[in-house]
């Protein structure tokens, strides 16, 4: 089945060359129907560059930007003919079935909670990114969308975390665990003991609280944060891998030996970073609104465009949304669970 | 001048073997009085085994031990001839002018607060680690003593953390930022805000927020953060570092030149290790409490407990205690910040 992806193209530090490249890439591998969503000048521009044929795509004007640094929710409400606002509009719309954006993440997020609403049982929207582990793959929620969440809310993102894991990586019942600041249940502040109460009487496969240095060990499948937490957790991460490759090649470099070893180690070295590199894992899906949108870095690449897409058509494929509906409302009117909160 | 130090040969993952050594070490290349406190018969032990005359340390007998994973509060309050109780009673009556501990961080917080108590003028003590950076080195206060701040602690901690800074690296005001999840002011849940409207009124060299990816790129000497964030940017690097480390040199090992290019920077990939390794500046300074303490990583070598015993020595010839105290009442009593905290 073929399905229609709308892209931001306005949206990204390196917009609009490679949001467009993106596209571009994502409809010759991928055979979907794309939506270009941006300034309609800039897109013919580029298509041009590229000597694309714009036949094989629809185009939506979007005449206004919303730059990388405005304030989100301000933004959204004054920019009415962004390429954010209108994409998340053709979504409610089912004129596309689903939308990927690399643009301000914060105008992302308000912008689909607004337009999208939740998914009826759904709280709060979460945003939830694929990271490579010592094992496998782990996915941490939320980062960023909700940094103010009530306990609720982070039982939610486990429940979506849990149920996009298994059906993206076909795993049964993948492990959820806690981002805290120790193993013990007694932990951390008051509210992260109420929370993890509920995810303890709640049939996820729950391992308990995790401490931040297990993250990238693998430990568990699905790791459900704060967002205010998860936010600096995988951008502590980001500045720090950065910093350790610089701190690498300046080491190698000081010698000649290291010189030469650096010059035989370094398709490894490619590789290693093939491996620590996000734009293999795509975007980042912001789960609980009513819509597939796929949150890109900013410094997404056209081939990290191509692989959000890639993961916005996994999500179609297993009617995530329907799926986690139905999950919600099993999980959070149960009995166990409603005492917790109401007490 | 010679000073006193007292160090927990109890505490830590490889106590009493490591402990020991880096007493013996810090006693040697530092000049200085050690008193080694730990159960005296593991201390004699050791001491045949390392072929040590005992003569030139003092022993404390400590009879019983707090394990790493004991909750911390409630251990230091059962166990009163544990190293850490008996070590910080010797601090408190000036028998020791400074203690040294990798043993379980909360036990040592709890019973460095209800021995020594707070520097007049501080509210809560905090845990300030020094990092390497891609410029040179940084300071974060607070990763997890204090993880329910109000805002005036983490103004306290940016003072704390700016003297500590400037005196042990003889720089003076050192710029100081707020760990937040964006650079604008109006970034973060409402807590936040307070709180850099009260650093912006203090005369500390504020930057204003700084988001994680920036704390290892070195854009500011002192990070400040709430004690859970600041716990778990910690140790996300700590297991992000770790596995890197791992996944480099498994991509290297793939192949033939691989391995060669391995053998040949093999060298600078130490020199790269003493980069980021954390033994080489020592332990964890606890700000804030009446007395110089300092805490070890729990996987401390012999050459990190000398580094922290250096800290310490640090502290001490620089008064820092008694420095602080004079630069909280002028800042805290301060009328600008006063009135941000009344209303």
């Amino acid at each position: 089945m073929s399905y229609k992806i709308g892209i931001d193209i306005s949206g990204g530090d390196f917009a609009p060359h490679e949001s467009f490249k993106g596209a571009v890439l994502a409809n010759k591998e991928l055979a979907q129907k794309i939506v270009l969503i941006g300034i309609e000048e800039e897109i013919e521009r580029e298509a041009e560059k590229e000597k694309i044929d714009l036949e094989n795509f629809e185009v939506i004007d979007a005449p206004e930007k919303i730059s990388m640094d405005e304030v989100g929710a301000m933004s959204i409400r004054r920019k009415r003919k962004s390429s954010i606002a209108i994409g998340l509009n053709l979504l409610k719309e089912r004129k596309i079935d689903a939308f990927v954006s690399c643009g301000n993440t914060a105008a992302v997020v308000s912008a689909a909670s607004l337009i999208l609403g939740v998914i009826e049982g759904a709280e709060r929207p979460g945003i939830s990114v694929l990271i490579p582990t010592a094992k496998d793959i782990s996915l941490v929620i939320d980062v960023g969308a909700n940094i103010n969440p009530k306990p609720l809310h982070l039982l939610q993102y486990g429940i979506m975390a849990s149920l996009y894991y298994s059906l993206v990586f076909n795993k049964e019942n993948p492990t959820v665990g806690l981002l805290n600041i120790g193993e013990e249940e007694s932990k951390g502040p008051d509210f992260m003991r109420i929370v993890h109460k509920l995810f303890s009487s709640s049939p996820l496969n729950f391992i308990g609280n995790l401490e931040a240095k297990d993250i990238f060990s693998g430990r568990c499948d699905c790791v459900v944060s704060d967002g205010f937490v998860g936010n600096v957790a995988l951008k502590v991460s980001e500045g720090l891998a950065e910093v350790i490759g610089k701190f690498l090649i300046d080491a190698i470099r000081k010698d000649l030996l290291g010189k030469i070893g650096l010059f035989l180690v370094r398709r490894s070295m490619r590789r290693f970073k093939r491996v620590i590199d996000y734009a293999e894992y795509g975007g980042a899906p912001l789960l609980g609104v009513n819509g597939v949108v796929i949150i890109g870095h900013g410094r997404s690449s056209s081939y990290a465009i191509k692989n959000a897409v890639k993961v916005a058509i996994q999500e179609l494929q297993r009617d995530l949304i329907g799926r986690i509906k139905e999950r919600l409302d099993e999980i959070c009117k149960d009995s166990r669970v409603r005492q917790i909160l109401t007490t």
